[in-house]
């Protein structure tokens, strides 16, 4: 029989359908890209065609490099077609009985390496770094302007998964309200504290640490899980085992610490289902209440784009999840890794924005 | 400028980015399949083949057949590999700090015709009544079993919006639970009662009327509209202009009507939008507060397929539509036509379950 779980956080219910369950070999990859070369001369993220983008915002570079041109090891410049417009006032107003407001906000990309064909999963560890590094940066430049309320890093990868451009990059979208979604967190902790008095985040760590059956992979400061109300095949969380709101005051040895771990899972994701699209996103407290240390405990959700959500979805929010999270980490546990060899990063020197 | 709108019912913001607005010819039409045929011989919906499903709960067809053979115009069974299981009783338990529940419910398929190659959108009107007959016979039978809290009905056309089999069917499953998304729903009914002290479905339909810019259908019963908020492009409701909780008591006159403006939306997509993949959903209130009329309005969500939600959307549940409603509806309306001619059909006495 099926069964039905429900998460702790946001009290959404699951339906797990084990009687279709999948192996990972039932999910087709994906349709690959022609190339998998690391320079595409059409490409406006490829070094060389820096002037294809709007004027970068921040970029790491040797001291002796121009900024917008060649050098840069990750590159932030401002979205070409942006969703929301960093320029003009927040205004508001009422449409007879609907509420409307101009949409004042920021959207940037992060390029994430020079190499075209790369991606988080199979770059050097210390490129990971700095891709956080600019994550953080960019996190706390934008949290200083008053109209916005909300920031999220995320990444697609994969044309299944909204990516429209192969180069490997994430993108910083910052909201002049905090999204319902994020609502839904923050209520979902405030509840829990209310009643357990204490973080339901620290207390999920806790238990999984101890079961272990849905253990991805492990540092010294977070844990990789698939959740036990997983929504769709191969979902997959980072947790920080430290209690913090925000995921930008991270210090330097756990940024060290979350670009291992994020690697490690994607790599995992990557080699268990030969390359998957997927989608991350980085939830973390909103601008206002991130030093509000009880509001919010920040986390990645990794989903990885295997199965179509229909009318049920659409019409319930019930997502049916044909592999046990159990499973799911089994899987993904076994992929056999070589940890990559730790070249310590010259991180202080070579940060000039 | 992008601008952001809030639903006025569920308050989720979405971003209408109309700087990348685009006209129905830049949707693709989705990949056609193969056949057209009215029949295909290893489809287990269609005539001749009742054996390969499982047996027929209801069926409309003449007193002069058997149950599982030909002649049916309409026919209901229950799901080969149902997400919910209709044996068993429910039962609950705590997981640790998880709650669990075994997968009780129900979860059916209601083949809308006996022709392969057709669809709700070009289908006789008459065909489209019995299809909602069968619904509320359906919703009707299902909602007396105590342990479903709630019963949706929704259809997927198209490989894109999670159709599997191409043969026209929809399907129903009931749950032990209220789903998260009809809650959001029943909260803002609520709240906007409280407030306004009166159904903001009411309101709705009221002002759009008089504005008229997001209307694509009308008749003497319902009105079809773009939402102001509308989350994805073309996205259509279908609101009664009565008020009433539950759909499965509409008299006869309103299921004919319904029929007609369902029919007559779904063709009005069909031709504007090259056979779009799309998915529908009936939300009306819970079986058990089906009978509080102040509880829920109920109303149809039509989502065709045009855009994937990305990390953006996944981590924020902020929608970004790039098609405004107004728009949507105004292309919608524009399309011609023809009011088919309506034959008054023996309903009554053709309806033997």
């Amino acid at each position: 029989m099926p069964e039905l779980r429900k998460d702790i956080i946001t009290r959404e219910w699951v339906i797990l359908a084990k009687e279709r369950a999948k192996r990972p070999s039932d999910f087709k990859p994906q349709e690959k890209a022609k190339t998998q070369e690391q320079f595409d001369p059409n490409c406006p993220f490829c070094p060389g065609n820096e002037s294809k983008t709007p004027p970068e915002i921040l970029a790491y570079r040797p001291g002796d490099t121009k900024p917008n041109t060649i050098g840069w090891r990750v590159r932030v410049t401002s979205n070409k077609f942006p969703a929301l417009d960093i320029e003009g006032e927040l205004s508001r107003k009422d449409i007879s009985i609907y509420d409307w407001m101009n949409g004042a906000g920021a959207h940037e990309v992060v390029i994430e390496t020079p190499a075209h064909g790369l991606s988080i999963a199979n770059v050097l560890e210390d490129q990971v770094e700095e891709i956080v590094w600019a994550y953080c940066d960019r996190y706390n430049s934008l949290r200083r302007d008053p109209r916005l309320k909300y920031i999220l890093i995320f990444r697609n990868h994969g044309k299944v998964a909204g990516c429209s451009l192969a180069h490997p990059h994430s993108q910083i979208v910052a909201t002049p309200i905090i999204p319902q979604k994020v609502w839904g967190k923050i209520k979902g902790v405030e509840q829990y504290r209310e009643y357990r008095d204490r973080c339901v985040f620290c207390h999920v760590v806790e238990l999984e640490r101890e079961l272990g059956e849905r253990i991805v992979a492990e540092n010294s400061g977070f844990i990789a899980c698939t959740p036990y109300a997983s929504r769709s095949p191969f979902q997959t969380w980072i947790i920080p085992k430290t209690h913090r709101a925000c995921f930008a005051r991270m210090s330097r040895f756990e940024v060290a610490e979350f670009a291992q771990i994020l690697k490690e899972t994607l790599l995992r994701l990557h080699l268990c289902l030969s390359d998957p699209p997927y989608n991350f996103a980085i939830l973390t407290a909103p601008c206002e209440s991130d030093m509000l240390e009880d509001t919010f405990h920040w986390h990645v959700e990794i989903t990885p784009r295997l199965s179509t959500p229909a009318g049920f979805e659409l019409g319930t929010s019930i997502y049916i999840n044909t592999v046990p999270p159990e499973d799911a980490a089994g899987y993904l546990r076994e992929i056999k890794i070589e940890k990559s060899k730790k070249i310590e990063p010259a991180i202080c020197e070579t940060r000039i924005a």
